[in-house]
């Protein structure tokens, strides 16, 4: 039996979608177990709404929530009746508890993971690694994306050992194309920190290095792992979604000027959802942080019904092909 | 009279739209003087497709063109006969000649802007600041976008007071809003370049400094001016821009499948076209290097006839609203 926490609260759909989501995996998979944190008395109302194997299912109260508003630390510190505390004590405290899913504060949920999970030994600095679609209807790694605003080479070559064994145990990818982002596709292109790390990751037996990438390229299919520092990380993945949504406003906003428009909008109705579709997270799984002992998927802070099964579901393939003890095989400090 | 030296190879499609796109502006501009470098026989055929003034065009005969897979110091160094070179030297070598536009190896004229043009006292590094279109049919700066890849906070806060003179000169906004590239809004966030960049900015009187911007909101109509690290710089640059390409990509592909979905985009075409064309650089002008004695605009590689004849107008408009001045004057050396 697999046994995933799902913090119930703190995404803006939450619990409906929350419930609703692991219920949907649940059901699916058999050897899974879901553990509820969150406010008992709705979560059980809501519970009513589904069938469901009740012997693998279970609340444990957490009346409180953190919200993004809230400094995270302090938040993590202070309200240890909420939803996302009470979520971490458990995977903490319970050595058969895998993991869990969250769609809540970012901050909290990446702080969490420091200060409530343990880092696997050799792990210097645990990173973030979201994914986003590509164009050949696959998915790419961004690692890391935002746990880590300065890093040093010696992390980015972790990173890219993780988010590569990561890409592996969640996609099937075998061999997964790591690059480097950088500013040119040159090898002696970028910062000192680029530089020294290329050559580090071209010497690198236990990962397919493909050398540098450009931003423009992230969604082209032709990588399956971006390693890069949290700053760059996370401007390129806001970039990515940002542009990608303003475009889509503006699609939108056009079709519906004029009777002309919204007949030709209503004929490629099927195709401009398509593209809609691709672009939404709650096709795909949540980001996930990397190096430490538990699994920790973090959904987004909009994440709809399908998101969330999505989350429990890679939360389950990721214990299930055991990451966490790859992770720690390849990273373990080598006895001499 | 306003001279300009125009670059009439290393773009994709040169000399052709560089001829054209000039000629567009030299007709529009009365004291405008543009001076072509390249091989003088070609570029006199083409001339000829032309009516124009011809006492305000000249030719500088240069036979040679460096390429974009050249290291560009060595090229700069040993292709004295090249169209960028000869550019270079004629800007360097007349007072009376504001400066040159080319399309050519970014690389080529970001370093060649190093070494053949003089920083203007109290400039640490020139920026290279190219801008983007916004959703409110505006446009925002992005300064330093690639020609310094690691920055000190004394650099960042004079990029924040080139790049707001810029807006203000390039595009008559009064007052521009500079926001700082970060991974959050919060005062707080990020690393201490970003931290400390930010209480620099704050309390800055030369700049209207409106706090941290998400990359997610570059198109947004919110900021005249971000700024960041050149890698930084070029890692959002170059996704919103590939992101933007392959969602029109996308588009154009499933508009295609089928009559219906042909029958569709007919109907819609000319808005598909408004934000194709929305996107479009060539719609705008080149980027700019700040910092340096001279104007010195780079257009995008794949720049058509609109992209120079823009080009040529904003370096045009520059010399005129006298920018290089105004940058002087912002960041001399105080005297005690």
């Amino acid at each position: 039996m697999i046994k995933i926490v799902v913090d119930a609260f703190g995404g803006d759909k939450s619990p409906y979608v929350n419930v609703e989501g692991a219920i949907k995996a649940l059901n699916e998979i058999a050897d899974l177990e879901i553990i509820f944190t969150g406010d008992s008395t709705i979560l059980n109302e809501e519970l009513k709404k589904y069938k469901y194997d009740e012997r693998r299912v279970s609340i444990v109260h957490a009346p409180d929530i953190i919200t993004c508003d809230e400094i995270p630390t302090i938040a993590l510190k202070t309200k240890k009746e909420s939803s996302l505390v009470k979520a971490y004590d458990l995977v903490k405290n319970n050595e058969d508890i895998g993991g869990l899913v969250s769609t809540g504060s970012t901050g909290a949920i990446l702080t969490g993971s420091v200060l409530k999970t343990r880092r696997l030994p050799g792990v210097i600095r645990p990173a973030f690694c979201p994914i986003l679609p590509t164009m050949n209807h696959s998915v790419v790694g961004v690692c890391d994306s935002g746990a880590n605003a300065s890093c040093t080479v010696d992390n980015l070559v972790q990173f890219a050992l993780m988010g590569s064994l990561y890409m592996e145990k969640a996609y099937g990818k075998k061999n997964p194309r790591v690059a480097l982002l950088n500013i040119g596709t040159e090898e002696e292109k970028g910062d000192e920190l680029r530089k020294e790390t290329y050559q580090r990751l071209k010497n690198m037996k236990e990962i397919n290095f493909v050398g540098n990438m450009e931003s423009r390229d992230l969604l082209s299919g032709k990588y399956d792992l971006v390693v890069c520092d949290g700053f760059a990380g996370n401007v390129l993945i806001k970039s990515t979604e940002g542009t990608a949504l303003e475009l889509l406003k503006l699609l939108k906003k056009s079709f519906m000027k004029g009777i002309k428009n919204k007949l030709g909008a209503l004929l490629l109705k099927k195709e401009i959802y398509s593209i809609k579709d691709f672009m939404d997270y709650n096709n795909y799984g949540g980001g996930v942080m990397l190096g430490v002992n538990k699994t920790i998927i973090k959904g987004h802070g909009s994440s709809k019904t399908n998101a969330i099964y999505n989350c429990v579901k890679q939360a389950y393939t990721l214990e299930k092909n055991k990451l966490i003890s790859a992770i720690g095989e390849a990273i373990k400090p080598k006895e001499d």
